[in-house]
């Protein structure tokens, strides 16, 4: 088992971003283009992108962006993994948002992404997603952080 | 949607550091100042830190640091995803042993935020913290990596 | 709570590698040994190497490397957590593969672990192993990221 080097180089720049997102209540909201294309327009061939959501009730993950039914499961298993109504201490804000925040810590807020000749090593079938986990629509915020050559 | 850049210059500076946590038993310990006060005296402006946590059985999660019955629910959450007494093989390091591991898999060991302006882009009700998933006090370490300029 | 300085200086290199690894279906496969000797064959003695797994039906993890029992309970838990046969819609590709993608989601695709002294700074017991979800085995691609001096 060799790992096999693909580029070695220098390091010299860094980029920050920053995307708001409009949701409409839970559900998957795709943002690997947006990435794609941030990534392309600062010209850094090699690196490293990182993205960081800024929320305790929504969150990052990278899933299948073939089938949709694999998000409309993956809510389904999301709800029963954090449960509505079952004796939460904290529940002024809501049945959901305890839930929120249980399937944010499982589902995670960072994800970094190495960049080979410009592009994201993203598999062929993985999607960059933000995941809502609130029922009410909210504005989310994502940063971008990139660092290569 | 279009991610607007926040900034974009030379990466030229990296720092690395180790915290000691003493846990007491099952619970969340928060890490959020001692990483602001850390990144800020490194003098980085712009950059990405990242934090990991050398254990199988303790993790680290971004959660509301505003209502402490969050951690409360988050605690009882973990335990009915990962339960004791299920039957594990793996048992002779205790009954809490296993479901520690477990859930140490499921809020994971390694979180990277970006640094803009001198600061962790972290939300406003977001706090870092360490999470203890066995019953006994144990001396716990994380690695903060730093880079930027 | 005072995190302590173990390096500070220049950040002038990266490199970036891919490990391709046959998997014989479900269960866990170990990667410290070609990372850590990826790593020092760069000669890179202080940074942060990131992982990043290309699907969307194996994941990364960081778990205990030294009782096999623990990766058995392991799988067991993650089948708890993700059944099969539990009604999903995406299921033209076997009851394996709805599962697979939950417990993609709950384990993580990427990990960064810093680098301090030319050894990647994991603790005693803890190994990095790729997560097959799937029956079948499969061809599994990892992409890794190495920066630092």
């Amino acid at each position: 088992m060799r790992i096999e080097t693909l580029s070695d180089g220098e390091i010299t720049r860094q980029a920050s971003g920053r995307l708001g997102v409009e949701t409409r209540g839970q559900g998957f909201i795709e943002i690997t283009d947006a990435a794609a294309r941030w990534v392309a327009g600062t010209g850094i061939r090699h690196g490293l992108v990182t993205i960081f959501c800024r929320h305790t009730s929504a969150s990052l993950l990278i899933q299948e962006n073939a089938d949709p039914d694999v998000r409309r499961d993956l809510l389904t298993a999301l709800d029963r993994l954090a449960p509505r109504n079952v004796g939460y201490i904290h529940s002024t804000e809501g049945p959901d948002d305890m839930p929120a925040h249980i399937r944010t810590v499982l589902s995670g807020v960072s994800l970094s992404i190495p960049v080979v000749e410009g592009r994201m090593t993203l598999g062929a079938w993985q999607g960059i997603y933000l995941a809502e986990h609130r029922d009410r629509p909210h504005r989310r915020e994502l940063i971008f952080h990139l660092t290569g050559a």
